[in-house]
């Protein structure tokens, strides 16, 4: 189990933006907070949909990279299990008591594969992904190595263009050399097609993922026919996961940024054409910034710039206001357009990230809060496990 | 004194990318790799440089937030101390042992304002920045219930468009404040000009340094003239030092990615037209990483994505190779085009970061690698100190 952690000996503001108990206008910027009101009912909202369809979810612990919100995400949302990229990512999760761990990607490094074999040691089901067939003796080995079993998921390329095979024969293929390598087991597909999550209109996602799920089909189909039908057909993000739910072919989600949310994901449209964080899913993650500067009458310095957030998809948004506008982000300050010169000095706002994934990877706690108070303060378990 | 890291309880590739000692090709990746040689020819050459011309050098901390190499550019280079932008990076420098530090931006919180008055005790000569006459009493209240001496920089805004003031008047009145509060010390001007940095024009650069250098003489004449003649006027940064040293006004340097280097800088033209990273400076900062896929002949995909860089200033470059191109970044993977299909599983390349201080805010390690063999691995002692 993850030790909850103890604030006796932490500073706050050298080692901690704040502490339970303490009041939200108290707490050290820039940081990242969590509405955790919002946060629960995103987890609910998924969970029920998951259930509702029958399928299993996975939810996508490379996002948050925490052990605290997946178990809220397992307990309060009926996940099972997490998927994550990195193998040192799955050694915070198995460690923190997560009994079943997708390692979403391919591991080839020698010592990383070595560790990856001993994940089952540490109690989680082990699965990782596979898209080249070299890769399967070296999987092999080193589970029996270490008298572990490594269950594979072979990787298809369903539009992304990233890793993973294309064609059901490639597929067939990884799948009778899993099958027939001692301490490995084929359990299913992977297939993410995370190139259309963030197209905005629905229509365009669709077609993109209909394309998907016909090569998986075929896939699947053609496994049945040498007796390997696979346990798990997992993929499925928050930009697609009812297309995956109805497909009939996946079995298995793994949408992440559902539960925080951010200003890129936002901007995508329901089957409505409404965005999708105007009713799909609420803005549960926010990165807290206080104005340190304003010397100017129209502009104010806020503490938040490069290194709180990554704005490779866009800068962040000031949530809930519409007279002030982040407008330029340098390395520590973000410039916020203040036309009317209504921002305070130390005026606290909440700023929606551009893109949660590699914001939270900059952040090493989350602070969660409710009712304008501090309850808890939960560390982001494995950031730097980027191996 | 910065304790000496530990590495017998670290476990490589959990904790720690690499050990002393190790081969470069054991090392785990994605992971930052300095290259000693050429780190210590840089920071030797500036240091030379600032000598040669009478400049005292506050090395910029924020860049690379480790005590280790700033204790190096003040061995080997001559720095006379860092400059940081936030208070909780001061106090990593100022418990490591460096006793001369300035926070070169405003702090307004009172939280952060009652820490930063207690640096002095830490052993640090304590500088901070100030652009509004209502800090002073803010400043002055915390360093008399702290019985110590905060000095300040009064900041211009000579061009970048961010914090600072703008014009002698201000710079005399916030100055005249200064010097009347009790706790506090009047002792220079911060004056650095971020926003012409990365032009890459050396004329347009020059054009830029001389108007901030004759808004700077202005404030220092008035401020003389009523007495108040400051002891410190500082600024300069990698892609406009020679400017600041040859003023006649300046006499302190900030520099900061000249010891590293990056693809954005490099770029820009020396007086001769010459790229910096040509001559003047050498790549010394290199974002290792491995292919871990190559399921498609004509690209390979790094396990360095956006998780391992930011990409704010543009993609990173593939150090000695033009037959590869990094060309998508994702959050876990980079896609490298691979046109003659010449790239091998686990092969490792050198990545220039496409901006330096934003990437190395992400990552734990530097280690510094020499011929062939893992040398150091240093902490990035001031990661997450954001407050």
């Amino acid at each position: 189990m993850n030790a909850p952690t103890t604030f006796d000996t932490l500073e706050v503001g050298y080692d901690v933006p704040a502490v339970p108990g303490m009041d939200e206008t108290e707490i050290q910027t820039p940081c990242l907070i969590l509405d955790l009101d919002a946060l629960e009912r995103n987890i609910r909202k998924m969970g029920d949909y998951a259930k509702a369809h029958g399928m299993r979810h996975r939810i996508h612990g490379k996002m948050h990279k925490s052990v605290d919100v997946a178990k809220l995400q397992m307990e309060m949302g009926g996940a099972v299990g997490v998927c994550c990229q990195k193998v040192s990512e799955a050694e915070v999760f198995a460690r923190g008591g997560i009994t079943d761990v997708l390692v979403s990607n391919q591991v080839r490094d020698p010592a990383k594969i070595d560790r990856l074999a001993q994940l089952p040691t540490l109690g989680a089901r082990t699965i990782v992904c596979v898209d080249d067939i070299d890769n399967v003796a070296e999987l092999s080995e080193a589970a029996q190595k270490h008298g572990t079993e490594i269950e594979c998921f072979i990787e298809m390329d369903v539009g992304a263009g990233r890793c993973g095979v294309i064609g059901a024969d490639k597929v067939v293929e990884i799948a009778k050399a899993i099958d027939a390598a001692p301490g490995l087991k084929f359990t299913g597909i992977q297939a993410y097609q995370g190139a259309m999550q963030h197209m905005d209109s629905y229509a365009d996602r669709k077609e993109k993922l209909d394309i998907a799920i016909a090569m998986v089909k075929e896939a699947v189909d053609a496994l049945k026919a040498e007796g390997l039908e696979p346990e798990l057909v997992s993929g499925g993000g928050t930009g697609s996961y009812y297309f995956e739910s109805n497909s009939g072919v996946y079995n298995e989600l793994q949408c992440g940024s559902y539960a925080f949310m951010d200003a890129d994901y936002g901007r995508i449209l329901d089957e409505n054409g409404q965005r999708i964080d105007r009713g799909e899913w609420e803005n549960a993650l926010f990165l807290l910034t206080s104005v340190m500067s304003h010397a100017k009458a129209d502009k104010a310095i806020v503490d938040a710039g490069l290194k709180a957030q990554s704005v490779d998809s866009g800068l962040p948004v000031v949530f809930g206001r519409d007279d002030v506008e982040y407008v330029k982000c340098s390395d520590e300050h973000g410039v916020v357009a203040d036309p009317d010169g209504v921002l305070a000095i130390n005026e606290k706002l909440r700023l929606v990230p551009g893109h949660c994934d590699p914001t939270c990877n900059v952040h090493d706690w989350y602070v969660g809060v409710r009712g304008g108070k501090v309850e808890t303060v939960w560390p982001v378990s494995a950031r730097g496990k980027a191996y």
